[in-house]
């Protein structure tokens, strides 16, 4: 058969999502999902949604929600994008900013997404090493990003799960001539965020989603937030009616119910300390997380060994071949329960 | 403020979908929304869906779902890509075969979208003009696109609402040197299909959507049929978790109910009849309609003062300002009682 596709996409691999593994007992640890459902005003919402009013277009702009958000963050309705998760933001974005000739900064490592984004596109990928051990920002991060038209931040960091000064990336938004997207998608489970810096300076997306800290990655719901002129060009770019009807009315109730967010993160945070205590008290290397995951290390180094052994015992985390991160298993932070289970296969694996 | 997008969008105005207005007693006829409500199986979803279960990413590929539709037309899974909306489907077709070198060719007047997305990509359109007074095919179509990577054929087309030979569309698909894209988002309202093209063809994809005979416009779902190799390039640029398990699991029910479709559009259908005649009876030219909106001309050719006259009885249709389409109104077919209120409106408008 003749191949009409463009060469970049020909020449692609395309990403892998986290598996979605049908086990028996399955301990899920591979995805960053949290381990407790949403706000029961979720439930409400499906139980009582009118859903004869499905044959009618949602809302293009998803105003309720906007204005939810706005209110939220003192920021205006045209300060936000909704999107069909944050995947579907960081497609505007590639597409509004990245082309053959206006390559992408993204840190390393960090979310492998965001270069299969810029391969459609036929961008260059500009590589910025974190330094180890710490996975912290390295000192000539503008130098190597100089020549990109958009910088990617991933704050907390993923796979590493660790976060970076507010104090380095403002100077960075300062300085840094083409647009930075901040990817706050574990924000909530952080000390502190850059969500002021999207009002504060013109260069500057910061972006969210609903998958993680409030429980709805099933509804597919993300947002960003950016001056206006930058907001208006992505919205050229948003499919009409990206956002479903049920996703912005289900997405509005819980985020309304910022108790039940609260308390959430508060119960995931406490069981982060307990777990990358276990995981110390196992000899495991863990780096400081910011987020609702671990990433870590055990005293062999061997990252695929871990996660076999884990997987055998249906505990299902995430492992990303390579020189560094092949030494690590991420290990989404679960229920006291499941955490618990990781660290009695893990002692089990790891006895003499 | 520097502008970092890309000059393509920068240049672009962006697709205005059509107004969801807020008037009492609104007749809203204007989107090509169904008149009914879908399914009742819908509804027990909603009753029924375990919202703790959205805490999980939905099936990135949406298997059931595909499973479903491949039995369906006797193709396989892997000859179904789902999408956010059929808008999802056309992103991925985009960004997969046009670009600033490879050029689309659509007819015109068609759906405009397609030469937005077309202005992103920075690929050229190649107009193909419909033949007067009927709206069909020109002979030199093969000729006109022969340039184009893309060939968008709308079957039946928007907004003129009427459909086109199958063998003619068949000979286009033996002998086009590129993708041909069949959009049938109204095929269901149709005498017939060329679902069987996009199995016999290397070549082919057709598009359905659930938002208009499925009455499901509010969860955005739509699916393209394609041979092997052309999915399996679609998913490349498919973002992982396009369609939300809530989409998912209420199109299944709806795909399932064929009885509830096939009563909705029979209904429908012979409403359109009975909508041409009203209208024809008032002195409108109508186009010949396989779809569930009509095309319709009044005496004094002043399409523009049609849809404004409707508009202030609170009637709302769609007009598309130019030289032939703007002789014309948009008017989707509506339940019995708003067709009557149309009916009604345009005696009182055109009485002397």
């Amino acid at each position: 058969m003749k191949n009409y596709f463009r060469k970049e996409i020909s020449g692609m691999s395309g990403y892998v999502p986290g598996e979605q593994p049908k086990m028996d007992n399955l301990v899920k640890l591979n995805t960053n999902e949290n381990p407790y459902p949403p706000s029961p005003a979720v439930a409400e919402v499906l139980r009582t949604f009118d859903s004869a009013m499905l044959r009618r277009y949602p809302d293009p702009m998803a105003d309720q929600l906007r204005d939810a958000i706005a209110a939220r963050f003192g920021a205006r309705r045209s300060n936000i994008v909704i999107g069909n998760g944050s995947d579907d933001i960081l497609t505007m974005v590639f597409r509004a900013f990245t082309a053959p000739g206006l390559p992408m900064a993204m840190l390393r490592p960090s979310y492998s997404l965001y270069a299969e984004l810029a391969a459609m596109q036929g961008a260059r990928v500009i590589d910025i090493r974190l330094e180890l051990p710490d996975f912290s920002l390295p000192e000539n991060l503008l130098e190597t990003a100089s020549d990109a038209n958009l910088l990617i931040i991933t704050r907390p960091n993923a796979p590493t799960g660790n976060s970076f000064s507010r104090i380095l990336i403002e100077n960075i938004c300062r300085k840094f001539d083409g647009m930075v997207l901040i990817d706050e998608a574990y924000a909530d489970f952080a000390d502190d965020n850059c969500m002021d810096f999207a009002l504060r300076f013109d260069n500057v997306i910061v972006m969210r989603t609903f998958s993680k800290s409030y429980s709805l990655a099933g509804i597919r719901l993300g947002y960003a937030v950016a001056s206006e002129p930058v907001v208006e060009g992505l919205m050229k770019l948003k499919d009409s009616y990206n956002s479903d009807a049920l996703a912005q009315a289900v997405g509005l109730a819980a985020f309304m119910d910022r108790e039940h967010l609260e308390n959430n993160c508060r119960k995931i945070i406490a069981e982060r300390s307990r777990l990358t205590a276990g995981l110390r008290g196992l000899g495991f290397a863990v780096v400081e997380s910011q987020s609702n995951f671990l990433f870590a290390s055990p005293c062999d180094g061997d990252g695929g060994r871990c996660f076999e052994e884990l997987r055998r015992r249906a505990v299902v985390t995430r492992y990303f071949p390579g020189e560094t991160t092949g030494r690590y298993v991420r290990i989404t932070v679960g229920s006291p329960a499941e955490n618990d289970r990781v660290l009695e296969c893990l002692r089990e694996i790891y006895a003499r």
